[in-house]
């Protein structure tokens, strides 16, 4: 099958340009000696899980539990880690069963959080790395909060504190790609302090983890940095082409769209709505960048049309039935929409790869 | 199985609720003598299909090709009104096998698209409705261009013109229920004439077909109208509550988390992020309303972290591990997310069913 034959809306990805992906982060982690745990919240796919192990990460870093299931059963990971404080005792027994099959680092975002794991673990140990606010002001412990609590979670039953992480996804929302990079080496040195803190207070931490996509590759700049866990990298999307500088032909999944009507010179109308490319936006592009026609943006949505709008001179440029390719704003929530994904080498379908791990709701 | 047993994020439908609600609608559909066509995107799924065919829905709506497969294989519906336009060989083929097990009447939104229907549908005949643009300024036909252009649709082969529709979304925009009911009747009245219009040209355009959620009780008032075709009355969701005056405990689907971090007083961290809850927000209850807690608002949301603000006095009453039952602000790209609900009596967990017509992408 071809690209031309796909029913519309479909999600492709290019073989060749997530090849270069995988590999181009590899290969400046390897450079500098840093391990790489890709997050695959952004694909969520065993296959490309797999490419990852494959090419050399450490091992994966999951947001949900059943994620991390997912990626020890069908991508035979046996190194995870949990980005996410797990609670419950349903949860937590699936934790202890996980631990059977896989090394299973997990969060801890709090003092009571640590409290309640340990609780719930039984016989079973786990490594835990603290989670540190650098600026977010999301989730976790501010760096002068965890070194207050650490030795009282080290001591915890069940508990081998092991590391310091941060996700430092303020940086993402600064304008230019030196802005973010100077953002991301902050971080990553504030996250350094506090590892150097806990090792003069006598605690083993070893494991010293930024980088996030935006920030990953600034991170690997900063000496004791000992691990990144960028996820978006596989595929980019329109967001980091504008943030990261990049080139809108390294972005590596796209949705293959059909014009479905055309109510005026300017306003086109595609079969792919907030269904299919969420309802994260950003500058002019709007939901995301159309290839063929930069001039065409996708400034809203309902849910299975696509309120396209020609910026450009005259009337839009299109014929009803035409087929047109847009790369998201945001791609992560977009392949989390989708069963399935459309494997490409250039314009051959090779394969369907499964989104096995999206769906996992807890 | 009882509700705090469920592992979180869960998606929780209320039987009781839901069964309300599909009564409701159909009371007054009913009483007003006009057709109820229910929406389906909002639930995707067959057991509520079910219930409404059984309760006395003419037959279903549906947004896409393979949401129209998946309501007459396991819905057993076999009276599909696909509300789209339907473009290109593969999905032509499609509908001419859907047509050999259930009745299809299919969107016509330009004179172009009607062509090109008529060409691919071989020896098949669909009834076709007019898409009529009432003032949302999306897809399909000015009503005077819908005058223009009807009689050479309805002289294409394999096509019967029967009716017109039009989606009135824009009226779900006024803030007041009033001013929401007013729209709908305008929206109504201009499509009546439409087909008034028509039937002069010596055109058989018996169905008259307005009336999405937030104006389809409204559009019963309307003579002439012979259809309306709600989806989220089945559910109701946060912005209904507010558009429409309801009461939040009219609202059948919620989405149980887990309180997992509470890092400043008034910041609350659950375990449901946008996906779990999209991105769709509306006043200052922001993504989603706390059933519990109703000055917990939930203003932004990462992947897997939902915000909670507490905008009471003092810090947030909440401790960690609670469970917090929130109504989203808009209920349809929500159950879009998972492949099942959790079906509830009370606090029992009754049954899950499938969300089978999810991830039709095309």
């Amino acid at each position: 099958m071809t690209l031309n034959e796909l029913d519309t809306p479909a999600v492709v990805i290019d073989l060749d340009r997530l090849e270069a992906n995988l590999g181009a982060m590899q290969a400046a982690c390897d450079a500098a000696g840093v391990a790489l745990r890709p997050h695959i919240k952004t694909h969520k796919c065993p296959e490309i899980a797999r490419f990852q192990l494959r090419a050399g990460a450490r091992g994966l870093t999951v947001a949900k539990l059943g994620e991390a299931e997912v990626m020890a059963d069908l991508a035979g990971c046996d190194d995870l880690f949990i980005a996410y404080p797990l609670l419950g005792e349903s949860k937590l027994a699936r934790l202890r069963a996980l631990c059977e099959r896989a090394e299973v680092r997990v969060s801890v975002c709090s003092l009571d959080q640590a409290r309640l794991l340990s609780a719930g673990l039984g016989a079973t140990r786990v490594k835990v790395r603290l989670n540190v606010d650098t600026g977010l002001l999301r989730d976790g412990f501010e760096p002068d909060a965890a070194l207050d609590a650490a030795q009282r979670i080290a001591d915890l039953p069940g508990l081998d504190l092991v590391g310091v992480f941060t996700h430092e996804g303020h940086c993402a929302r600064l304008e230019t790609p030196a802005a973010v990079a100077e953002c991301g080496r902050s971080s990553a040195r504030r996250l350094v302090e506090v590892a150097e803190r806990l090792r003069e207070q006598g605690l083993p931490v070893t494991e010293v983890a930024p980088g996030s996509t935006p920030t990953a590759l600034a991170a690997l700049d900063v000496p004791g940095v000992t691990e990144v866990r960028p996820g978006t990298y596989c595929f980019w999307d329109a967001n980091y082409v504008h943030r990261l500088g990049l080139d809108l032909d390294q972005c590596a999944a796209r949705v293959v769209v059909t014009v479905v009507d055309h109510p005026a010179p300017e306003r086109v109308i595609v079969d792919g709505g907030s269904k299919t490319f969420f309802a994260d936006s950003g500058g002019w592009w709007g939901r995301a960048r159309c290839v063929e026609l930069p001039e065409l943006t996708l400034p809203s949505c309902s849910e299975e049309h696509g309120q396209a709008l020609w910026t450009g001179a005259g009337a839009a440029p299109v014929a009803l039935g035409q087929r047109l390719t847009f790369v998201p704003h945001h791609i992560c929530p977009v392949i989390n929409l989708v069963d399935c994904v459309n494997v490409l080498r250039g314009e051959e379908v090779l394969d369907t790869w499964r989104i096995a791990a999206r769906g996992m709701v807890s």
